[in-house]
């Protein structure tokens, strides 16, 4: 890369490191791309620190020592994080979206990337400090979740089919009871999708009893994986205590209340929000 | 927003623009947005413009008069896209990832956002003059290559899926005949993910005949909607040419050849990079 001025670089390196989240990136490989000195590039990067965490785009994290070099952890505040689950939430409670059996439609919404680059940003804070290797989601309304939140950590997607394709080759089959409607379903992976020991978050659009999660679960034991953390986008509140198959899972938003009748619907901020 | 200096605001005005493709902005947004004139915003844009054409990563388009403003158009040069995707055809050559029946397992590359974004890029450049409302792919693997485009599109995504779920309301179903195993399947897509009249791409990871890219075509005929282009990322040329189902699509790269004994296979550019 031709040598560039200080303003040119500073735009150079902001797509740079955006493009890079937990990726660390020594000063020397930037101080050769940019051909410039080591102290230049640390007052580019305490530039581009102050206005992401004024933004709050997030962390610059600065590693000193030879090995040392400079991380971008994206993040969102939770004050904007809640803002835009409200919104969402009022979104949700349209009573057109109520279908038959208390289901509610959101495909819409998890089709549009600037709302999950949100959501994923939002997983992505959650889950910032916790060793994970991959990411698992049960196609299909999951997947974008679940792609949205490895973009900003950076990790890859395995993804659970509610078949077992030709395409897959081998793989592990599990029957779970789905919590919602109690009918015998089944899941499987690819045995080559996931290595030993892997250590797993799980991300997924709707959660009610669980059922769909323990069932990822039950899966990642035959792999002898661990589960690193759960993320559901919206859980269903209606649910009761002793139906509830999991408990260590992060919720953004809750479905507390269906009325088939009238199609009013209750959705509040979720248990991530809970003081 | 406090009023920032040139450098701050060189990298806020570079983040947000890259998180923001295919938007207009004026430069009256951007002005308020900063606290500063017009001037000192319009010399901010061509210093961004200049290192993003450098480093290939897309456009920006300045529209003048009242109505104008300034877009990103994210593009990837056709050099860095085919060194990308011959990198991708010597990872698919790979003996172990014969499968039985001649398909050839590609989850796991699927399921990397780095090289998901990568590709998407790719097809947001080839698509970008286009009038498009939405992407449309089928479940499952087709997913997140069609976010990674509609992302740098800036448009919604719609997903047919395999089979009719209570979630999604009322659908219009089709039966297509896969190409490549003749049997007779099933795709729907519910009532209200389309509106009438939709301009629509469709985005596929793989295609054999067509018989799946053209049964989503069936399905858009129903929805009244109009196809505005089709992509693919692998295609098999395993087909003879009057068993080929449509012939107006961009592939990115090409199986030519499986050898099903010694696990041999040849996989090449698409058509895209076919002078």
């Amino acid at each position: 890369m031709k040598k560039l001025k200080r303003s040119a670089r500073l735009v150079e390196m902001t797509q740079y490191l955006l493009a890079r989240p937990h990726t660390l990136i020594s000063l020397t490989a930037f101080a050769d791309r940019y051909q410039s000195a080591k102290s230049s590039i640390s007052e580019d990067l305490a530039i581009i620190k102050e206005v992401f965490e004024e933004e709050g785009l997030g962390e610059l994290h600065t590693l000193a020592g030879a090995a040392g070099g400079v991380k971008y952890i994206p993040k969102m505040h939770k004050g904007e994080s809640l803002s835009i689950i409200k919104n969402i939430c009022r979104q949700l409670e349209q009573p057109e979206r109520v279908l038959p059996g208390g289901y509610l439609y959101m495909t819409d919404m998890l089709g549009i990337p600037n709302l999950m680059n949100d959501v994923g940003r939002m997983f992505a804070t959650v889950f910032a400090d916790r060793d994970i290797d991959v990411i698992m989601t049960v196609e299909t309304k999951g997947i974008p979740l679940a792609y949205a939140t490895a973009m900003f950590l950076n990790l890859p997607v395995v993804i659970v089919r509610r078949d077992n394709k030709v395409t897959e080759g081998s793989a592990v089959s599990i029957n779970y009871v789905s919590g919602s409607n109690k009918r015998i379903q089944t899941m499987s992976l690819a045995r080559r999708a996931l290595k030993e020991q892997a250590r797993v978050l799980i991300i997924d659009d709707f959660m009610k009893a669980g059922g769909t999660v323990q069932g990822m679960m039950d899966l990642l034991h035959e792999f002898d994986a661990t589960v690193a953390g759960v993320g559901v986008f919206v859980e269903s509140g209606e649910v009761g205590m002793d139906e509830r198959l999991l408990e260590d899972y992060v919720s953004l938003a809750k479905l507390t209340a269906v009325d088939l009748k009238t199609k009013q619907t209750t959705v509040i901020p979720g248990n991530y929000f809970t003081p």
